[in-house]
């Protein structure tokens, strides 16, 4: 059995450059609004292993897409640490015991993480069952430094002054918490590939808010330790890591051992390509494209400039690109710009 | 009359660093509070050419900085082209009338930039005489594409939609738009340097929110515009670009013909002296550090850190660089780490 995006991102040759979009699963789907206002609240449908797997599978039945990933929040894991996540309407995520010092951090609960999370894997499970065989499914989380944000600032910040806080004044603590998150996220994502999931991304929102020097420290570092855990655990499973905010990093990354950068769209792919490698690269259209171009040949022209920029900078090869976003789907992406896209991607890399 | 920050920025040698505060005259300081409260609105403090230069001068009355930045806002132009400016309470700024269609471009108000923007020319009048004359003055303003953010939606946004919008579907209006700009910006630095400002800044808060591509189409063209004129018509005055976002830029920084780039937190100074050869650069502690750090010897640590780091990069020496923050100060600020910033800076990089 062969799967494009699992080819691509092995080094493999591949008929068409695979594309998948982060967020694909989510609120710009009618279907998707649909089924969240029969369950109730976001995290109980993360938490129902047949309405997550539903909606892993609604934007694979629209769309030609490569992979499907599992719909689920990277803040499962400070949720099932006893942080207690919601949601509150109109608001992002919020925690009602979020840290708030060092008794916090090693007090932290114990957790197995196949019986905590056992939701997700049943989620992957179910997917695996119904999904295409040539079509990829993918596992993911946070990463340590942006899972910390998150469980010491409580909500989303505007500025991270309590992280940088601790970075600066509690650095020791800082560490305890991010190593143990990276053995944790190390045992969640492995449990994943068990469950299922040919591949794995890890998604580093914020590590881009930091100075290059916090951002090796307090960031990379812990990457790093996970994706060398998951290399020896899990060997020919390819691992994504996407951070936003990139561009500083370019070269920095061809000294993380995992199998492709994901790309946020402020960088084109042609100048990471000069600077990365050693790598698979993944992105990076930006998503608001989807929302704010209204006719299909200006879009047509976007996704051709994209390309022929990754062409013309790999000796005009398609290989050793996935296709993506340069950050997760909007809300307001229109429909039929994203099967136009998906669609145009895969006619103008037919090889 | 020798200015330590004119010097540097015009490739002189200097006895110290000089640095300045981006935001320096803000809510961070107490007597500035204290003055907004009594005369109601941020935008009545900017249009009254004396508070306005009052509030200039306090951060030099505490702080043994380099230079005063004119007490303004970016957005006094799109005010003045009549998209009447508002700042709601607890909020960022709102226009009354945002542009909304190509009718409202070509219909923007036709204004003498001396006259509607008078206010700003006779604050620098102001504070020039007041301000000690090893001082540096610098005037600022908006960059085309930011101030087109502004106006375009409205307010601060946290996708673009709009803006975006305008850039794939109507670029030859944007281009109109952008134009138009940079012809007022021009002439409003050109204004502000002849009301006494040594050095202009040009603030590129969102260009950093692009594609390479487009950044390249819809802010830079514009930015070196604006620098070319101001090069014939004040040959000596020193301008800055600064741009929120500056990492994936740095080469082609090279080709544009200010004096100096402004650079984010994100960024070291050594990538930044290694790819930007023939500038100063001016940047880039982390604003945040200032609130967050709560030790003089750990904001120390970070101030030697920065400056070690320029040396290493620049042949053990510290021309051609200017110390500031790498983005506006925050409220949040502590005062004592402020003074101790601005002594240390100047004490350490004392030749």
């Amino acid at each position: 059995m062969t799967r494009v995006l699992v080819d691509v991102l092995q080094g493999k040759p591949s008929p068409h450059t695979p594309i998948w979009l982060m967020r694909q699963a989510g609120r710009y789907l009618p279907e998707y609004r649909k089924l969240r206002m029969q369950v109730g609240g976001f995290l109980e449908l993360c938490k129902t292993p047949e309405m997550a797997a539903e909606v892993t599978l609604q934007p694979l039945r629209r769309f030609d897409l490569d992979a499907a990933i599992v719909f689920s929040d990277i803040l499962v894991i400070p949720d099932a640490l006893g942080l207690d996540l919601y949601f509150a309407e109109g608001e992002g995520p919020n925690f009602n015991n979020p840290i708030r010092d060092e008794y916090d951090v090693n007090n932290l609960l114990d957790i197995d993480v196949q019986d905590s999370l056992q939701y997700v894997f049943d989620t992957l499970k179910l997917v695996r069952a119904e999904l295409s065989p040539e079509k990829t499914l993918i596992g993911f989380s946070g990463s340590p430094f942006t899972l910390a944000c998150y469980m010491l600032e409580g909500k989303s910040s505007r500025n991270y002054e309590i992280v940088k806080h601790w970075l600066y004044q509690k650095p020791e603590v800082l560490d305890i918490l991010l190593t143990k998150l990276s053995d944790i996220i190390t045992k969640y994502l492995s449990a994943q590939i068990i469950a299922g999931a040919d591949v794995v991304q890890i998604f580093d929102s914020w590590g881009g808010i930091l100075t290059p020097d916090a951002y090796v420290k307090y960031s990379f570092k812990y990457l790093q330790l996970i994706v060398d855990q998951l290399k020896m655990l899990h060997p020919n499973t390819p691992v994504i890591c996407f951070t936003k905010g990139c561009a500083p990093y370019l070269d920095l990354y061809n000294e993380l051992n995992c199998s492709a950068i994901g790309l946020d769209w402020t960088v084109s792919l042609s100048q990471a390509r000069k600077q990365v490698t050693n790598k698979v690269l993944q992105g990076n259209l930006d998503p608001v494209i989807l929302s704010a171009i209204t006719s299909h040949s200006k879009l047509r022209n976007e996704i051709a400039r994209i390309v022929n920029d990754y062409k013309d900078s790999n000796n005009g090869s398609l290989d050793g690109w996935v296709f993506n976003l340069g950050h997760g789907i909007l809300p307001s992406a229109n429909i039929d710009n994203v099967e136009y896209l998906v669609n145009t991607v895969h006619e103008i890399t037919s090889r």
